[in-house]
């Protein structure tokens, strides 16, 4: 094929254009969480409507489509893993995928996934179920229709995974994910029978929110997140999101009564943040592009939060500087003290407060009710009960509200069904990582106490992030470690860093 | 035609479709103004660039066009004057126009306008001409073809007056502010030569930055700006913009070395925000549900800015709560100094931070420059040397730097050309409001020495607007005030109050 570079430019022509919309969506969607005054919301939700349609008429484009299988197919034959070949093969299974969703859903769910953000952002702190309940009543019964209309062998959550972590199945999952409960519910129980307590009350302080900021900026830039490409905002929700190939933005919610809520949680969405601005920009848009899978995503962000930030070497280095922060708060309070503080385990209420030990359990919860709702299984009506129940059962504790329980999520409001168990892979996946990485580039510990967080940024970006979209997943965690996904390496570490702590 | 109602729905499902992509590049462009990441520019520029394309195509799609012109002559003939036909006969006017325009001179426009505005606002704090410079040139090339696609009858300054001005030509103009710059001069003069000396020196005090936006919050709110449909936000040159229906956002920077500098800037746009929060919102993206021109524009922000924020009876009620912000600053400070403060006249570099008799007079600078500039007459390289005459000439200045010269506004690098003498019309136009208003509504200076603005608020809402554009400004002028545009209630207003502070 002589014109092979000529029509590959104009595939991707198309898809970059796609993606110049998409990304405008994006910002909207941004500020629809920073910015937006609270009456503005209708009309956004009808902005946001009529993008996701323009991008999936462009993203389903038949004339373009045809071209593309064209390519894709000669590509495949005769130039089997060329960078091209591979943003071609992974364009035709999105666009294989994407043509099977009727316009009228993506721009609907769009729609309604707006509003229903917006719904419970207003009703969840006026702990008002029965105001959000229609709207995730609403934004189910689309995602069944989503899942149907893309088809699936096994499990209707299968179809709705696949978009989060492709190539994983909910059986898969289920088979980590289930025996891995069982070892962190162990676990749990016997950090609660050991001699030794942490005491977390010292984190319940007075700290004042300008200095979280400062210094939660002053961290993340020094782990190596640019704030020339990206920015810190605050939101109901933390999160992280991409407005284009320079221009990354995370967000977090300051609590000026507890420490950890703004401060590992800026770490959390930095470590997305590094892996987006680690992708290669000149590819934006495309593939070769884009991140591997959420729970790829997910890992980068729990590494950086959990094994790096709650470690005690990064405590050397940051326990002074904080105390520049919080001279107060800090004044009797000794590195050894902070650090166990930081790192204490107690079954809660809320996920995103959660210790690294008890968190897979709330993420179980979710995932278990979700496939229940999604089957119909289980009625909203009837989700803050089981939800409650659930909680009981699997950390032992009460739900007071639905604040700290259903409602704290933004995920399902936004149609993030299938999404939380990217959560727990994500986990397995960073001591994977972690464990390869500390192999390779050597005394990590040493380098994090003398604040070097550029040589395990490295080994991720040659070994994760410079990769885009070319591996799934499971593939990709095979060639950076040498071993497919598996749970040892996390309970490895979980068993090595609390074993410490609380000496089992 | 018995389907004329269920067609018109046509015509405006079209228009609002269109206004909603249109919406959504204000939002991508405010962030660009607000917080956007450095780097993340040249991205922002090709989405604008996009959007710009898109929304041309539709406002130029010619079987709408052809739909629009069929049911636009049928309502003129057999409805005229209803609301339909008001929106039908200004959407022809406006898509007459609009297809003059080629689609690439649309996307080039909007392209290279973002790039210049992120050059322009690099290089202004660095006093970078040449950094600038050839954006500015790029600029006015397009500028310069889109007037001549436009087409025009006397001057090419015509073709793109008309956008901002309907209706009004550059030789109306000219014979309006010639000489209004004339008496301008005079009056200047005779203040200066007045024994009477006013002190804006107690203004240069230190005015905490987050007292200022407390302060200010609380006066555009009292005003009647709705914080529920709008926001307040930090940019390097104050604007208002709607992105919605029920979103109107204005911007002000704080100068903590000077007090007039936020203050009246966020009274003045939360005046442009009035009107735009006073719009019919349910005709939002057709004529009715838009404002009339820039000029009228203009006179609600200068009106509450001046008239009002500036006045003595207005200060009887702020003054006291100024107190309660600044206690440092004000405490040795009487009501009426810091009125006569408020209203120094001096001529100065800055246009925004002019008093408002010589206003004008940096207006008729630009006016001159920027005719010139379209016809070729004087060249961009050139330009700072005419822009420090024309100053030293009108205003009797040296100008020193190009930050606080010929770079200190955004206009020309956002290709607003022709826009600058809509500020003077809006001036002429306050006045002749303001004059009726008094007549009308009673005493306005006694409602405002309570902090009661509703009166006044009503009457523009019912006056101005409530119509939407369904005038022309000198229709809409002359129905709200008995006269045609004209300047002298401008000068009796200055005169006025200028002469009783200066006692002249």
């Amino acid at each position: 094929m002589h014109d092979f570079q000529q029509r590959y430019q104009q595939i991707c022509q198309h898809v970059r254009q796609t993606q110049r919309l998409a990304a405008a969506a994006e910002v909207l969607s941004w500020d629809e969480h920073t910015y937006m005054p609270p009456e503005a919301g209708p009309y956004r939700a009808e902005q946001l409507q009529l993008l996701a349609g323009l991008v999936h008429q462009r993203r389903t484009d038949p004339d373009w489509g045809a071209q593309l299988e064209e390519l894709a197919a000669w590509a495949e034959e005769h130039r089997p893993g060329e960078p091209e070949t591979v943003n071609l093969l992974r364009l035709r299974r999105d666009w294989r995928r994407q043509k099977r969703l009727p316009q009228e859903l993506v721009e609907e769910l769009a729609h309604t996934t707006s509003r229903a953000q917006q719904v419970w952002a207003e009703s969840r702190p006026r702990n008002d179920w029965n105001a959000f309940r229609p709207w995730l009543e609403k934004v189910l019964k689309l995602k069944r229709q989503q899942a149907e209309a893309l088809g699936y062998q096994q499990h209707i959550y299968d179809a709705l995974l696949e978009d989060y972590e492709p190539g994983a199945t909910t059986a898969q999952v289920r088979a980590v994910l289930e025996p891995l409960g069982e070892s962190l519910r162990q676990l749990v129980q016997r950090i609660a029978d050991s001699p030794v307590k942490t005491a977390p009350g010292l984190l319940h302080r007075h700290w004042p929110r300008s200095e979280q900021e400062k210094l939660g900026c002053f961290v993340a830039e020094q782990l190596g997140f640019s704030f020339r490409r990206g920015r810190l905002d605050v939101t109901a929700h933390p999160f992280c999101t991409r407005l284009g190939p320079h221009d990354v933005r995370i967000t977090t919610r300051y609590d000026e009564q507890f420490f950890p809520s703004a401060f590992f949680s800026i770490l959390h969405e930095a470590g997305h943040g590094l892996y987006e601005q680690g992708l290669p920009a000149q590819e934006y848009g495309l593939p070769l592009g884009d991140s591997v899978s959420l729970g790829m995503h997910e890992s980068q962000s729990r590494l950086w939060e959990n094994h790096v930030g709650r470690s005690l070497a990064f405590w050397r280095w940051c326990f002074p500087k904080a105390r520049q922060h919080f001279p107060q708060a800090l004044a009797d309070v000794s590195l050894e003290e902070f650090h166990r503080a930081v790192n204490h385990v107690e079954p809660s209420l809320v996920r995103v407060e959660a210790d690294e030990v008890t968190y897979n359990l709330h993420i179980l919860v979710r995932f278990e009710l979700e496939q229940e709702l999604l089957t119909g299984q289980l009625a909203v009506a009837d989700l803050p009960e089981a939800w409650n129940a659930r909680y009981e059962h699997y950390l032992g504790v009460q739900v007071p509200d639905v604040a700290r329980g259903v409602m704290q999520d933004v995920h399902w409001s936004a149609g993030l069904v299938g999404y939380f168990p990217t959560y727990s892979l994500g986990n397995l996946y960073a001591a994977q990582l972690m464990e390869a990485a500390a192999r390779e580039v050597g005394p990590l510990e040493e380098q994090w106490s003398r604040g070097e967080f550029a040589p395990l940024l490295e080994w991720m970006r040659q070994h994760v992030h410079h990769h885009g979209r070319r591996y799934d997943p499971a593939e990709l965690i095979q060639q950076a470690t040498g071993s497919p996904p598996r749970a040892e390496p996390l309970l490895e570490y979980l068993h090595g860093r609390f074993g410490a702590i609380y000496q089992l």
